[in-house]
């Protein structure tokens, strides 16, 4: 944690120093929104589309975000240009704050608290597993329930996908894949998920986070002429599959080779999965949707 | 917040300096637990029955407590002591901390953050409500399956309270009561609730906290020969209650005398309702189930 720089709403300080209040709403009341987004050879992926959804995820969860939409395209920027990183995984996020009098309705509308980071790019997985193929279990931890939480709104009440991650690596697996209360797949900590089976794709649509990288998936099937269907899944047609991979801010397309160690289809990279990872990082390569930083400051 | 002492695993601080890292998995990924108790009169009750529970709950979410109990029990005397509060909220707290490499197995041990502190008592619904009265509105948020993260250990993933809170105010109500994702009445945001119905007391079973307030209205309950029942309440039950309360740390016996602004029997804080709340503030201002401060520091 040495590199990055974090904006705190006054200033740019290194992420070492970037502190907030033990009493803050967002860590006591879970009261917190978040997004990411990644710069690759300082082209920022699609900012307008995560800091969209990002005021989406503020307004869900009827907080109130000190800067408007402009002034966050300048913060993301201005943290990439000054931490240096070519290739950065940025964050912005949104807490509730104080609440100064917790019986006072007013008091409710909180302090929020405006945070924006670069920090070097991160892989999920790590970098070799990202690209290579990853195993991952199918937890008995449901997913919270968008009854409860609206996953639409990406947000920090995730102990649900911490205790699924435990799960996962006590049964010698990389992480973990989570069922929602219907018994249908929703989604990993961070991840949205995608079967491969006679040439097409299918993924989950409910009780998940949107991605972008997911949306981005489906541009990359129309551009490959491939089937995207967005359905009910359920866990067991996933040993079935061809081919399992998933999306991710933080590692681009991730291919599935085992499930609960067991080996999908021939226990390799699939043939459409890789064929989506390399458009999309040849894509990301030329700055694909993306916003050079040089233009924004 | 001018208020109060803070013990930061370091030293005591006051409430403004108490910070923490915004990288810690405690607000990041929910990854945080955390008890409540009071001290009244400098004593704390059931000091040693809330710091068992908060150590499931550290166990539950897979964290590493740095202190143990009696280590424990002397930090929160010392809060309190420090504090110069004779009546104050007390909390223990445990987050993950800095998880340094995100795909290492190892780092997901964390660097747990304990973090007690002593604050002036807090009455839920102000001292007034807490005492004569409140009106609580039935939400239509669901409280977050127990499948998910399992509400016997007390955590921070609370942005459905958040919501149903919200929901009550635009509703002219108090507070908040949740159902679970089986349509069981469960909890409010920081309380169980009770219902009196021909002399007989009912009380939510599952999904729910296992308040010690809770246990503390079973043991008043047999004091006073009132037959009290956990069992599975409809939400559609309360309005035909005779009389309804709620149990917390933050106020101990609550009246709940409209709900969703229509009276709950003459609109008036019921007999049972009183004798137990009586009986209970008359138990704590004479130490009842307390460890004095002074014998632990």
């Amino acid at each position: 944690m040495d590199e990055g720089i974090v904006f705190t709403g006054d200033e740019f300080v290194r992420p070492e120093e970037a502190s907030f209040s033990i009493f803050d709403a967002g860590l006591v009341w879970g009261d917190a929104v978040y997004d990411v987004t990644s710069s690759w050879n300082n082209w920022i992926f699609r900012l307008d589309e995560h800091l969209e959804r990002f005021q989406c995820s503020v307004e869900g969860f009827r907080l109130n975000n000190p800067y408007n939409h402009d002034e966050m395209r300048r913060i993301c920027a201005e943290c990439v240009s000054r931490s240096g990183l070519q290739n950065a995984y940025i964050k912005v996020q949104l807490t509730r704050g104080l609440i100064k009098n917790q019986t006072s309705q007013l008091s409710w509308q909180g302090d929020c608290k405006f945070i924006t980071y670069a920090m070097p790019y991160v892989w999920i997985w790590g970098e070799k597993k990202s690209k290579d193929g990853g195993n991952l279990f199918v937890s008995n931890v449901e997913r919270i329930s968008s009854n409860a939480v609206d996953q639409r709104f990406k947000n920090y009440n995730r102990a649900d996908l911490v205790q699924s991650r435990f799960e996962a690596y006590d049964n010698n697996c990389d992480d973990s894949l989570l069922c929602g209360p219907d018994g249908y797949l929703t989604e990993g900590p961070g991840y949205n998920v995608f079967l491969v089976k006679g040439g097409n794709i299918y993924t989950p649509s409910s009780n998940i986070l949107e991605g972008i990288t997911r949306l981005t998936v489906r541009e990359l099937c129309d551009m490959e002429h491939i089937d995207l269907n967005e359905t009910n899944i359920y866990p067991n047609e996933l040993q079935e599959a061809d081919e399992i991979f998933c999306s991710t801010s933080a590692g681009g397309i991730l291919p599935v080779t085992q499930l609960n160690s067991i080996p999908i289809g021939n226990g390799h990279k699939g043939l459409i999965t890789s064929r989506l990872q390399k458009l999309y990082w040849k894509k990301r390569d030329k700055g694909w949707h993306g916003t050079h930083i040089d233009d924004l400051i």
